[in-house]
């Protein structure tokens, strides 16, 4: 008996000492790419961690949070500094913020983004496929910071617009225009700052990947959601760690006062201000989450406006939301449906019981194919409702847009 | 003898009482212009006063902190929300932060500007001439986030450039370049975020009051400065609340390296990639604190590429700096000089022990003027080292450039 117990001892520590073994992380921590100019913290090592590091001498906690609501408890150093790392994340960006006393403030070690409803640290985890959005030196195209006047909202909206690397210096030459769309408790901003998108087309377009043309980014949601500080109650914003759309679909929103800035005011500006071939064929709209949602209400109503759809994270088109399916095929030249793969996997949505609404994307978008339309669908690999599925979407779409 | 003690007590509760009563801020409290959208704090009052808000119910002690170093301790509610106001600001722009149990970090209600070596934290007290920068409905321009390469740091360089309201619609049209500069510790999104540049023009282009003309915007400290995170130990950061710059003048600064990327590789780009009238007499370089040092070292070793000079807070051009006078009045068509009243005001430069460096600003420009050049010396009024100051000073500069 007394030898036994010895050995379940000897087990136990073994046990245990393996845990800790195999819990340390690796001790390859860099500054994320995420931060600001010359800061040291928060640091991600190659498993994908973070650490995070702030001096608060008085503090009695310190929390590190993404937004979704993991959090990992700091500890504080004799130096007065509290540090303390994650389990490992997804690659690509994650919205968080650090908590001391109680107080949730951005990390005055990071870049700050739009998302969740508030301007706030993110980090990036380096991803495999990272070259897809790195800068390069190659041609680059130019992220403009736009205001315009919309007759429909009766103010100066903003909105950032891509223009191709070839725009200023052939000043003849005329391109096709995405419209392209945020997610809830974003902004106009989040395209370019977490998106990457101007070095994602940047980056196509040398390597001769896919046609060039001007992409407009504006704060959909600034009809009255998420610009007033705070995403909707009870909905998940867009780049929760972990976490899937909340189910509902559109019926929970309303995007026809958006509709009517977009079909009324901006795409009539932005036709006269800048060089686009302003006609349906070579105009597309896409959108990610909310933008997707969006993207779906509004193209289905237009299909005189929009040839090319994207919806990513946003749902799916079921052959039933089209209502007259003979014009769909006429003008609708491309369909591309995506989701991140934690999103669309079964036994990742039934640890939520949430999962994409309107049915199954993958078996929708089939159908779509069926009945003679070009649909694509797509899964970005062990990513969930986060940028990194939404920038893989956008390099996936662009080199389909405006082939016909 | 009672009575007489009797008497000093009412004195002293009396004037205990009026100075409670003059303390007391007026209740005519707004969300400052600076918050994110929907942020109720931080909040600006007709005094010019500053509220801060935050919930943090296990803090032992949160202060709002300006950069300068001015503290103001914020008091704990039942609620677990800290509050408190700081005295009457000057008006326009301030840096701030919060320390949160010895953390400084940013205020989760503000916008976020780069200054001070970190993004972080602003507040925008309503000033008299706040029209001069309002967003109104005139036609706007737009602020263009570029990257170029640059052979001389071998490095993808960022950029931001205003393109006046006409230039996308009359594509015949070429336009002058101003080279516009920022402060220490501060980057090429300052003139754009914290001064509006791009509203300023807008403004006067629409009132009739300056020539169109293209700004550049570059991030000229990054060559080993600023950009790496924290502003060099002993000098005074651009926007430090009523402070003055650090004396010494260029001699603490090396603008080599920015010259080299500026003449070599900056300008060949812009123009090769804008619409530029490509000569000397239409280009012209301004900028502000370590900025406007840089104007004037690059101006004055550049006379065939500079017509017209601004510095704004940042010393000033005496005859003894210029090594052949009748080329600089054959070549320099205007040279503008600009302070803060709070920073050339001798009872308030004698509070610090600081003031212009290289002699008196009024007096080097007014000799410029009895030599021949044509000359401007403006003072900002009741402003220091701050936004306020530059913002005014382009507004005064613009409608002076290019004139001949």
């Amino acid at each position: 008996m007394k030898k036994l117990l010895l050995l379940t001892f000897a087990a136990a520590v073994a046990s245990q000492f393996c845990l800790a073994q195999t819990n340390e992380p690796a001790d390859d921590w860099k500054p994320a790419t995420s931060n600001q100019p010359g800061k040291q913290f928060p640091q991600v090592n190659s498993e994908g961690r973070v650490r995070a590091r702030i001096v608060a001498p008085q503090a009695q906690s310190v929390v590190l949070e993404f937004l979704g609501g993991a959090k990992y408890p700091l500890t504080k150093g004799d130096d007065g500094a509290w540090i303390g790392s994650t389990r490992p994340q997804d690659e690509g960006f994650h919205y968080y913020q650090l908590v001391i006393d109680g107080a949730g403030v951005p990390d005055p070690g990071s870049m700050y983004f739009y998302g969740g409803g508030r301007w706030g640290s993110g980090v990036e985890i380096p991803a495999e496929d990272q070259d897809v959005y790195a800068l390069k030196n190659v041609p680059h195209g130019q992220l403009r910071d736009v205001f315009y006047f919309s007759k429909t909202s009766n103010s100066n909206r903003h909105c950032v617009v891509y223009t191709p690397p070839d725009y200023d210096r052939d000043t003849s030459r005329r391109f096709p225009v995405l419209y392209l769309q945020h997610g809830m408790g974003e902004d106009e901003t989040g395209w370019g700052n977490q998106g990457h998108a101007n070095l994602i087309m940047d980056n196509l377009l040398a390597e001769g990947k896919t046609k060039p043309f001007i992409i407009v980014m504006e704060n959909g949601g600034g009809m009255g959601g998420p610009r007033r500080g705070v995403a909707a109650a009870g909905a998940t914003p867009a780049g929760a760690t972990n976490s899937t759309p909340a189910p509902g679909g559109r019926g929970m929103f309303n995007f026809s006062a958006f509709e009517r800035v977009l079909i009324d005011d901006l795409i009539p500006w932005v036709d006269s201000t800048y060089r686009t071939m302003a006609d349906q064929p070579n105009r597309a709209m896409a959108g990610l989450s909310m933008g997707g949602m969006q993207t779906r209400a509004i193209t289905l109503a237009n299909l005189d406006k929009f040839s090319n759809i994207g919806v990513f994270s946003g749902g799916s088109i079921a052959l039933t939301n089209i209502t007259d399916l003979a014009a769909f095929k006429q003008k609708i030249k491309l369909v591309f449906v995506s989701y991140g793969s934690r999103e669309v996997d079964p036994n990742r949505r039934s640890d939520t019981g949430r999962g994409p609404f309107g049915g199954d994307p993958q078996a929708n978008t089939e159908a779509l194919k069926q009945a003679g339309i070009n649909s694509h669908y797509y899964v970005s690999p062990k990513t969930a409702h986060e940028w990194q599925s939404w920038r893989r979407s956008l390099h996936q779409f662009a080199p389909l847009l405006f082939q016909d």
